[in-house]
């Protein structure tokens, strides 16, 4: 029952699908990633989410996803309604700026018109709505021809973000809401973090971007002029005989580099980047104790179950219990506990060391078990 | 290589091997109680030492042991050297006192200057051969009419176990350490423990008593007639081709008590109990914390690990880990912690509220899932 008489004109949604997700071992897996998953047993995976909020804003012929080989029948599985040729499928992860960049060259190859956005697979958002409203802005200021993003009013000092300072307001009479870009800053230590938080010239940098497609290949070429040449070079095969042999080809000569650094940041500096600020209800789902966070239906006392109810037994316990298998899960007097229970790897831990499950990944894969990763 | 040579003369040791063992869940259970578990990582199980701690005083022929029905095949296959005729099997558990008196009455029939000894098929002991010093001292005052117990040192003031007040010496010229005992006290609450511990008049009560099997049922006679007769009727039909139908007509019969409470208390009071203190290195291993203590071979950091040691990855843990499965456990930054990982059921708590964990039996068998216990 999906309305999509709103459509945004030659708006495209580009939705790399890629990333493990390792501070969610061992729930997400290689195999599993977490953009396949349903993380608070709504029923859909974060990739079927992002997919539905974004859908009344494009129609499912102009949604693209750009994953990895591996994942192609898990996506199309998912995504019935995303066709084949929106589809790239990337021999190995090439990191934010060759996914994103390509997609929007074979985008700008088949409309010059288009206006591409980014965004991940894996993000929670509460209130789509609210959502699609705040990207609408976002694509009317990209047709002036700025790089929008999303800025996520922080709720805490969160120190798991970069942040976004924000300048002058664009034009008022024309957007409620976008202003430019001072910088982007990295993810602060927890005292700066409270600083930024308190002066009201922050936001969280929610890796969204919305602009033309041809705007964002210009940024592309003056500061990555090599990458912008092989990309062009793979987009120009898309749709032809060679289209598989061209990107195999050319696949290894793809610089490695997130979109922030190749384009986000050089544009905020020459003025280009414009942010629109946004509430509503975004997370990244990090780690288990956001995933705790979001779980509606809460067991006995203030234990989170994602999984089978019935199957787990609280005593005076809270925090989350994930489980992926048929077992009687028993948890007594332990406070914010972390159990993730699945067939061929168990993992305890509480939320406060919710962060170093990562290490553990490492370790894991270092000391030969990478048959649980 | 055990040498059977100081066999003590009409000396029979009766093993009642019962007892689920509910705060060791879900490790130990119905069908695999906490005696037929090898609880440390020895390669035996807590009844295959407390056989081969015995065997040494009584030789294979002397050792009797009374079990339920349900664990004769496990019984039988761990202590192969045990005859047929020396296993009494229970249809339904009836306490201490019927499975002890029940095996000293058969052991009567046959050898009337029986001198039995009572030794729980699920306690630990590391100094094996101390042990069997004690208990010949006990034997030796079992000769003379007494009910010989053994009290251990305390090194702790426990509220898990009961204490037994000591008494006047009994005879020192004759017995190194033997005293009367005064009188046996429940299990305290912790002041009252550290006044034990301080006053150097208590000892832990072990649970073994010694004495001619002729006395200790004279003593049951005279304080339950009616159990005494139950028993001596069970007794005269063993060997007989009427053996089973005449236990399993009399069975219900049997009034279920503790052999503290039949004889061990009365006999007290009429100053006919002995204790020898020893100090051999006991514990009834009752929890999971008892457990880590005792497991000598220990992962990184202090955890404790039975099981498989090169499935457990600990970052900065302690407590014990219990692995029945093939899955690889994770352990992040937790303190005490208590996993045990079965095939259908998981437990997650840590040593403080290891106590706990027969409530949550109790909640698992009321709310339907007997099924795991």
């Amino acid at each position: 029952m999906t309305s999509f008489t709103k459509h945004a004109k030659n708006f495209y949604a580009i939705i790399p699908a890629g990333g493990v997700g390792s501070r969610l071992w061992p729930l997400s897996r290689a195999d599993a990633p977490k953009f396949l998953l349903d993380l608070t047993g709504s029923g859909k995976s974060l990739l079927e989410s992002t997919y539905d909020r974004l859908v009344p804003l494009t129609g499912p012929e102009n949604i693209f996803v750009v994953t990895g080989y591996a994942h192609r029948n898990a996506v199309t599985s998912q995504l019935p309604e995303v066709v084949e040729t929106n589809i790239f499928l990337e021999p190995s992860p090439k990191d934010s700026t060759a996914a994103i960049c390509i997609a929007a060259a074979i985008l700008l190859r088949r409309d010059p018109d288009a206006i591409v956005g980014s965004f991940p697979a894996d993000h929670l958002v509460a209130a789509p709505a609210e959502f699609r409203h705040v990207v609408r802005e976002a694509i009317a200021v990209a047709q002036d021809g700025y790089i929008s993003t999303i800025g996520i009013s922080p709720t805490e000092p969160s120190t798991a973000f970069g942040y976004i300072e924000t300048g002058e307001p664009i034009d008022p009479s024309r957007f409620a809401e976008a202003q430019h870009v001072a910088r982007f800053v990295e993810k602060p230590v927890h005292d700066l973090a409270e600083r930024y938080v308190a002066d009201g010239n922050h936001l969280w940098n929610a890796g969204m971007f919305i602009a033309k497609a041809s705007v964002l290949l210009d940024v592309l070429r003056e500061n990555r002029p090599r990458l912008a040449d092989t990309i062009d070079r793979i987009a120009d095969a898309w749709g032809t005989s060679e289209q598989f042999l061209r990107k195999d080809k050319l696949w290894d000569e793809l610089e490695k580099v997130a979109i922030d650094y190749a384009i986000a940041e050089p544009a905020a500096r020459d003025g280009k980047v414009a942010v629109v600020p946004g509430d509503f209800g975004w997370d990244d789902v990090g780690d288990f104790s956001a995933i705790a966070r979001h779980i509606a239906n809460r067991g006995a006392g203030s234990l989170a179950i994602l999984g089978d109810q019935a199957r787990v037994i609280s005593d005076g316990s809270s925090g989350i219990v994930v489980g992926e298998t048929d077992r009687v899960v028993a948890v007594i007097g332990l406070e914010d506990v972390v159990i993730v229970d699945t067939a061929d790897a168990l993992l305890v831990t509480n939320t406060a060391n919710a962060q170093r499950i990562k290490q553990m990944v490492d370790l894991l894969r270092s000391t030969g078990r990478g048959d649980v990763l």
